[in-house]
Order: structure tokens, then sequence, then C-alpha cells
């Protein structure tokens, strides 16, 4: 059984010069669990999410995250079985067993620090202290050959005939990765966006060579697709996953151009097959 | 000057027979900062928001999250500058003057607890502990009178008229508050959509006569609007705030209509002026 969808019955009204007309009919909802996610055993965060592709999620997290620090991933599993373990690049993950997932990496990743609630100053963070401190954990991408504009317009539209979540539920994210030909290499559908784009990082994480390695080799040449706006939050992950181009359907904040911009990253947004913004360069 | 937006030069692509057409034209961005939000001292918060109506926001946020108890806000104020403190129902709120918020309850709440991340057991919480923890709080909404389902099916095309950093960016929440008329009350905009819910409950918090008075007073008889899906915590916060009904634009979660259902919340779903689905009751 699929675990990230629900059947109900929902009354559909539809509204005529006649009135209402009420009909009763099966409808399919997402599915979202709370995860929890802990690095060496430590919490560092609990997301709610659609269950599935839960290792990718929490291991794409801790990267994008920067958690990781210089360490590499040696396992993840679920915590509620110590059995269900997965050795990176052998077994494949289970569909589901549990709501908490641990990430070890041997203790060599540095100890966890508040996300986001880390006030540095009686006025608090601003964006550009979010910028500083993204600037000083990541490089900027490399000046590479420019994506091929057909290439990004086209990408929604081949993402879509890979959503099979929100075909029956009308209501999900995605996220993907993809290559300079326009070729979907990874599609992940979740409840929550973040989660998405975390689960597309992750499995390049787990079933390449590693964060290090997976981002050494492909820095600049891959694509990162998101369903939704893009938010800071997006380019830092996009970023940290070492992507060249950001593409996203709706638009980009203010402070992700902004950051798109120190980053190097190109940022089209409000992409359709008939035309798209671009935002950096 | 607003500083929800910010301008910038984007490069509009656009896609025919003859091959790709590149034109130069001014776009607005919608801006996002983080808000740091503190209850009597404590940090309790960092969200990532649009800068405006930022007492709301703090206000709203420790009401909808129950961080208040039975407690009072007696004020709110920027940490950044004491002097521009707000009295409850007195004084009007500044338009920005930083990103750190306090608000103040003279130490009557209880003190914070963190958000979600509060694992009880090894494999963690689950859907149903967070309906249980949720129950055990607030009381189900009273049975009173269906809303009308002309008022219902009609909100989002009221509340569309009053976006107005929509109109200028076309990549931003709404949320609002409507009467069994189909009056819209409140409308809030902001670039986070829980942050917009948050924003349209504090304005009742701070602007009528307190959380307490205010949610006494009125439960069951208000609506609340979301521009997207009503996730668990859009159900969460509807239900605190005393809301009958929550409209949303797109599709509700599975964990979403179960929490409907314990609320006794009419949950309506995919809601356009033609046709909508009622998930609960």
């Amino acid at each position: 059984m699929d675990r990230r969808t629900e059947r109900t019955v929902v009354t559909h009204i539809s509204n005529s010069s006649a009135g209402h007309e009420r009909r009763r009919r099966t409808d399919h909802l997402v599915v979202e669990e709370p995860l929890t996610i802990r690095l060496d055993g430590a919490l560092v965060a609990t997301t709610m999410r659609t269950p599935g592709d839960d290792f990718e999620l929490a291991a794409g997290l801790c990267f994008t995250d920067g958690l990781l620090g210089d360490a590499t991933i040696t396992s993840v599993r679920y915590c509620s079985d110590g059995s269900t373990m997965l050795q990176i690049g052998r077994d494949a993950e289970p569909l589901r067993d549990g709501n908490v997932v641990s990430v070890e990496t041997g203790g060599r990743a540095p100890a966890p620090t508040p996300r986001l609630g880390n006030v540095s100053s009686s006025c608090g963070w601003c964006g550009n202290d979010q910028l500083d401190a993204m600037c000083a954990r990541l490089d900027p991408l490399p000046s590479g050959e420019p994506f091929d504009l057909d290439v990004l317009r086209c990408v929604p539209d081949s993402v879509a005939a890979q959503q099979p979540l929100f075909a029956e539920t009308g209501s999900v994210h995605a996220a993907a990765a993809f290559d300079r030909d326009g070729r979907i290499l990874v599609v992940r559908e979740d409840v929550g966006r973040h989660n998405a784009v975390d689960k597309v990082v992750g499995s390049f994480v787990l079933e390449h060579d590693g964060p290090t390695g997976a981002r050494d080799r492909r820095t600049g040449e891959l694509g990162l697709f998101v369903s939704g706006r893009a938010s800071i939050e997006m380019v830092q992950k996009a970023w940290a996953g070492g992507f060249g181009a950001l593409v996203a359907v709706s638009a980009p904040t203010a402070l992700a151009v902004s950051a798109a911009r120190r980053a190097n990253l190109t940022l089209a947004g409000f992409v359709r097959s008939h035309g798209f913004n671009l935002y950096v360069p």
C-alpha cells in the first residue's frame, strides 16, 4: 500500500443558475506526517513531510543546511528499528519504518547549531546577514556556459509528466534535477517544497558517491526545478547542491535574487513553455 | 517607501517560431526578511516574512501556537528601540523598525517549549500524537448553523480584489477573515502562508479585546481564507483562532482533514466561484 495518499469521501458542490448541486465522491488526499531528523544522535530538525524517500530527505537536509561540514555520511537508519540500516551505495531504502531518521557520520560532523534561531545582535538577523553567512560557507559557482533557453523553458512540462502524486491529489510540490540537454534525472514530490528539494539533493548524496564527490564533479552542470516560488531557502539549497540554474514556476523573492547573484546561479522564474523571466544573470 | 517590495530589472524571454525574443523590463519582487519573535524575553521563533504587520504576526504566532496559555498580551515592541512600544488597543503599529519583536505578558505566559521538536518516544511524533496534543489544548468548535455555500464559494474572488502585493509581484500568499454574510473583514499578505494567517489572527488579538475575549465572542462565527493548501498547521491556526470554517484555494492534506473533523471545523478546498469540495462536514 502506498502510504503517501489516503482515500476520503468529499461532497462536491457545483454552482449553476439552478442553484447548488451536491455530489458525494471519492477523493485522494496527500499524507503529511512529522519526520524528526537526528545527526550523530543530536536532534537537528522536525519537518512535516510526505512519507517516502525519508533517507534522502534526511541526508539532503543535513547536506543543504551545511550541517555535515566536511564529513561524509556513513549510514542512515530509522531509529525505531536498528536493523533497517542503509549502507550508503549498497542497500535500497525501505519504504517507511517510523518517523525518526538518524544520519550518521561517526561523529565527524560539527556539533549542530540552531537553524535560523541564531540571533547575534539586538536587532536580529537581516537578509544581508543571511547572505554573508551563505557566502562564508559556499564558494560562488563557476562561470560556465549559460544554460540553453529552450532547456529552461521546457523543464516544467517535462517534470509535469512525472508527478504521480500531484496527478492523484492535485496539491503536492515537486522538485527535480535536470541536465543541460533537458533530461530529467530525478523527480521527488512532497507536501513541503523544501522537503522535495532536499529529497532531490539527498538522492545525489546517497546514491552517487557521497556529498563532496558528487558536488565536486557536477558543480554547475545540473539544474534544479521547483514547482513553487524561489525563496531564499530554495536558492541556498540549489547553491549548496552545486546546481548551476534554478527554474521556478512562480516568482523569486528579492532576497533570493540577491543570493543568486552572489552565488553566480542562473535564476529563471514564471517559467512556461512560451516564455519566462531571467532574474540572474 | 513601501519596504515590502523591491524593484529589479529582468530579462523576459518569449518563445515563438522565429526563436527567442529577449526584452529587458522592470519587475517588482516581494521582500523577505527574517523576523525573530520573543515572548517575555525568550526566543520562540524566527520566521522568514514580508515586513509589515510585524506586531500582528508576533502576537498571532504566539496565540495560534498556544504559547500564551491564559495570559493576555500587555505590549508588543521592536527590541531595537524600546520607545516604539505598542500599548494594546491604543497606538498604531509603526511601519517597521527592526527584525526582532518582543511580545510581553508580564511573565504570565507559560515558559516556552520547543515547537514540533519535542520528541517523546523512540519512534517520534506521528500525526495522531499531533492531533491528540491539539485536542488536549483546544475545545471542539460549537455545532452552529452551517456556513452559506454561496458565501464560501465567493470568498476567493472577494479577497483577490484586496491583494495589492500579489497584484504587484504575482507571488505572495494571502489570508483573510470573513463573516457569515461574506464580508471580508481583514486581509493580510506575506511571502509565507503561515505568516499571513498569523497576521490575520494577530489583528484580532491586538486590535480587538485581547485573545481570550476575542475568541470567546466570535467562536465559530467567522471563517478563515488561505490562498494555498490546507495543511495541518492551517487547521491548527484556524481552530486556535476560533474560526468556524476554513476555505482553501488548493487541497487539504489527510492530516488536516482528520484535525478538522475533530475540531468540528467546516473545511472547503479547491474553492472557486463555480464550485468546490467540502471535506468536513
